[in-house]
């Protein structure tokens, strides 16, 4: 049987592309490990086996389907998600309809080659933590079957722990997509609000939903994103994207003070919370702590005031004609959502924006978050007996993130002496999706403890080098390196490091004589044989871009500068004026290189 | 008695500067003309004479005071915004309170040498669109007191409308800044929500208020929202401003088709609003007929629907304490929100996010709207008659604004034959405020109606030279030049241009060898004693500049050049090996001149 990490995207592609597997094979072999599976309630339908191996051989025979991105690989959708020619039951039978066709989501992972395995278990209505609250039994933690799965997206993320399938789709509006990543070891990938279209999705609270993604590593869960993500003239909460970008030298990541602290006595997930800390922290971070009071403020305001509302906006025809057709305690929230008025729900969103204001406040000293992705984890049973008060401390870290418009990520953290794993989640502002899937791989990696079952699966790191849309890369050459005087300017502007390289052989370094700081020229002359003059690549969005290049003073410009291997960059230029009467150092190879002989 | 347009803060700046007028003076004759004008229903209260004039003679010691961009400047001060000294009442006796100190927008017009007069009589709780409901009575039309003000602004524009200060502040929600402008003939600024901070103001709908200007020239509406805008720490509400340019050549302007005309039958106004199309085709503008259905149903929702519970939100307590003391129609308005739950009011939310998605669609077409500000107005008997429904006409083209974040401006566009004015309102996107302005000056000026009562006075333009906080201005001199082969890269990122100049003399002009399209360098030697190289300044967001810049290929690059009066902007530069051996074309002092005599 397939290694568990030979699920990996990567893994898949470079096994279809070596001839070394079939789709059919692959496919088969996911089948089969489905079947021996031992927990029952992962999935609530799934394709006919016989289907499944169809659809497999129909992408195997389509030549122009070997380059796309998801080419054969096989994916769960949380039961809330449209996917044609299987029920979507929100974890309700007596809600269960057939979909008139697939989910925005759904249906760019099938344009890019994904194979859908089936729809997998979920609180109802998406209206839990804990995996609990579904007349389709309660899928357990891959660890510990005594232990609850997290929920609401249950199914989906133990069917990625389990290696069952390389990713699944979740949902995420209190932290379904993020706990139950937490609880197993996996990736949860909860993308900015409106990055990824809705169109097709059971609503929860349709202004917080977010369509999340489960996988093995940050760098598949991304991979996944950057398919399904886009505009959706459809979805009226679908928003353009303007990534943000964080610094990846200088990062200050904000931690819980002692006193903001809530483990639940779980003394061995504070101490991987710990080692989360210095994990960051040794990949060059520096932690701040800073005051949880309005996030936790924000946290309380998604069950305990008006916005539970709107879970019953978005069934309220089937509630009032289905008085019993519900589980109990899914029914009683959205039931207390009939005492809140219009008034009530304005006064809420008053006092959701003045928190938002002060935890603006606390932004200000960090450009992400690292929490505890959960305060512990709990048993089935004890859930069961106090199934409330549970549900509502295993939100503790995640319930503020929609209300207040983050991305997030939650990534493994590493595993308690009973087996049990911890999370912890990197939350950023709208749109660093990508910039913290990026940082969220190395402190994966960093964690060292491999993904869902398989505690050594090699851990990725995600490339750097491509540049994003909406983002512009810039070469330095002289006081704007790291550590150099003018760098500052870079971080200020939420600048990140990409790459240290070369130019080609074509320029010449020169001292500029008279500039404050001391600054160097670079002079592009064709067919000169230098050693090639080391720069930095900077990447910043347009408008960070944009006022940079606005505030360089004369006689330093940007242009286009070739690197050592062909590619074309930004790049400082310099007026041919300053260049004449300067000292040539292109011999020392750089800025850095000069000043340390001079 | 001084002149009304003597009232415009340019005017008064310079009398103050000049010697002949003092502040104590200015006061003086303002308090003489309140005296005599015959609308009793302009004021809720006013400071005494006395005070006013202590006042002036406060700021006329103060050395420090003179250079105040307000100082001196006589105001207004709309009665649901608090004015330390005076009772803030919404235009409800029951609601009076003595407020604990100035709103903040009011405390940085005192701080800039501005001069408050008293406070103004408005709709009650700015809850109507008429001026005629309140106990403090109807405010009328300048021009005929057979007719309303318009409202809920009502005596602010009364009092800028007839001379009685040089500008006033008023509030709008639904159009409030905006339809009584139109009414009195005089400018109606709405800033962007959000961008005007409002604290201190008694709420209308909180989620959807902004503080007005109303004036008796864009100009002057301009220079007291660059006073008064700002983010505020203590306003939920106030967001960061990043200012949208409007291109000034290659202008469309949405206009209204034939079926989605509603003039209540008043041909006049309709043809007026022709005109002013007509005005700012005449402006370089390109008129596009939009599809009006996503404003016109964004517009139904703000009084058809669960929105008019933020109405009760912001008075709930006082609302249930008082049921007699309001003034009936406003009260039957509010007790409508009863009717709506939590659950109703997200409806509405997502219904308002579909329609913003729609709305989206038609401003692909459109840089602006050009709408009627009003439909048609109204006699008072005719409103006090038939008080809802008349009042709901008036917001035609109103009420959708701040539920879709646009600015606008209420400009003057001219007279019926009886006398009574009529008014056309530009919207843009959200912080398109200062483009905006500008170009509502120029339709203003275009219109030949004067201001208020002085329908002969002068109405000066908007200078474009002052680069603008968060766009940076960019000097092109050859392919980029307009009506020139790449002119079009900044049209599509929608730069506008802002003057015509020269370089200094120290600037050779060469013709680029290979390059396509062919390209001029233009070199900076000092010293050099040249004609100075003809140059265009546009300008761009910090977004567009970086793309333009990011996109620019070898060997041009952008730096900093000098021009003809020291300035220093961004503009092109070139390496110096292309420079090398190009054909020197300085003589003909810009690349437009080089190409027809080439």
């Amino acid at each position: 049987m397939t290694h568990v990490s030979a699920l990996s995207i990567a893994a898949l592609k470079h096994a279809y592309e070596s001839g070394t597997l079939t789709p059919r094979e692959m496919l088969a072999d996911v089948l089969a490990r489905i079947a021996a599976w031992h927990d029952p309630a992962v999935w609530i339908s799934r394709f006919p086996d016989e289907d499944v191996l169809a659809m497999a051989d129909r992408l195997a025979a389509d030549p122009a389907a070997r380059d796309l991105p998801l080419y054969g690989v096989p994916f769960a959708v949380k039961d809330n998600i449209d996917l044609a020619g299987l029920p979507t039951t929100a974890g309700c039978p007596a809600f269960s309809t057939m979909p008139p066709g697939n989910a925005a989501c759904v249906q760019k992972l099938l344009d890019s080659g994904a194979i859908p395995i089936g729809k997998t278990n979920l609180d109802q209505f998406a209206t839990g933590l804990v995996g609990t609250r579904s007349p389709y039994g309660a899928p357990r933690c891959v660890f510990d079957a005594e232990y609850i799965s997290g929920g609401s997206s249950s199914g989906s993320a133990v069917s990625v722990a389990a290696g069952l399938v390389s990713f699944a789709l979740g949902t995420d509006t209190a932290g379904s997509g993020r706990v139950p990543a937490g609880f197993n070891n996996i990736v949860g990938l909860k993308p900015t609000k409106g990055l990824v279209s809705t169109a097709g999705v059971v609503p929860a609270c349709r202004s917080l939903d977010c369509v999340s993604i489960f996988a093995q590593t940050a760098a598949d869960a991304l991979a996944v994103l950057e398919v399904i993500q886009g505009e959706d003239a459809t979805d009226p909460f679908s928003r353009p994207s303007y990534p943000a970008a964080l610094p990846s030298s200088g990062l200050r990541f904000g931690v819980l003070a002692p006193q903001d602290r809530e483990f639940c006595g779980d003394t061995e997930a504070e101490a991987l919370y710990d080692a989360a800390i210095g994990a960051l922290q040794g990949l060059g971070g520096t932690s701040v702590i800073f005051d949880y009071t309005p996030f936790r403020a924000a946290a309380a305001l998604l069950y305990g005031g008006p916005y539970v509302a709107e879970r019953l906006a978005a069934i309220e025809t089937f509630f009032d004609a289905n008085p019993g057709g519900m589980d109990p305690v899914v029914h009683d929230i959205v039931a207390g959502a009939r005492q809140f008025s219009a008034a009530d729900a304005f006064r809420a969103s008053y006092r959701l924006r003045a928190l938002a204001q002060d935890a603006a406040q606390q932004w200000r000293g960090m450009d992400l978050m690292l929490l505890p992705t959960s305060p512990t984890l709990f048993r089935v049973a004890e859930v069961q007996a106090d199934p409330i008060r549970l549900n509502s401390l295993l939100g503790a870290y995640t319930n503020f993130v929609n209300l207040l418009d983050y991305a997030a990520i939650a990534v493994p953290a590493g595993f308690r002496a009973n087996g049990l794993p911890a999370g912890v989640t990197l939350i950023g502002p709208a749109f660093s999706d990508h910039a913290l899937a990026r940082i969220g791989a190395r402190l994966h990696a960093a964690a060292a403890c491999g993904s869902g079952l398989q505690r050594d699966a090699p851990l990725p790191l995600i490339p750097e080098a491509v540049s994003e849309a909406g983002t512009i890369d810039v070469a330095v050459a002289g006081a704007h390196l790291s550590g150099m005087v003018l760098n500052h300017q870079l971080l200020a502007l939420d600048a990140t490091l990409v790459e240290t390289t070369r130019t080609s052989p074509d320029y010449r370094l020169v001292a500029l004589s008279g500039t404050i700081p001391a600054k160097p020229g670079l002079e592009r002359v064709p067919g000169f044989g230098g050693p090639g003059i080391e720069v930095e690549i900077w990447r910043l969005t347009d408008a960070a871009f944009g006022r940079f290049v606005g505030a360089l003073p004369p006689p330093m410009g940007i242009g286009k500068i070739v690197l050592e291997d062909s590619r074309l960059v930004c790049g400082f230029l310099c007026e041919p004026y300053a260049l004449e009467d300067a000292d040539d150092i292109t011999e020392f190879g750089g800025w850095r290189a000069y000043l340390s002989q001079e």
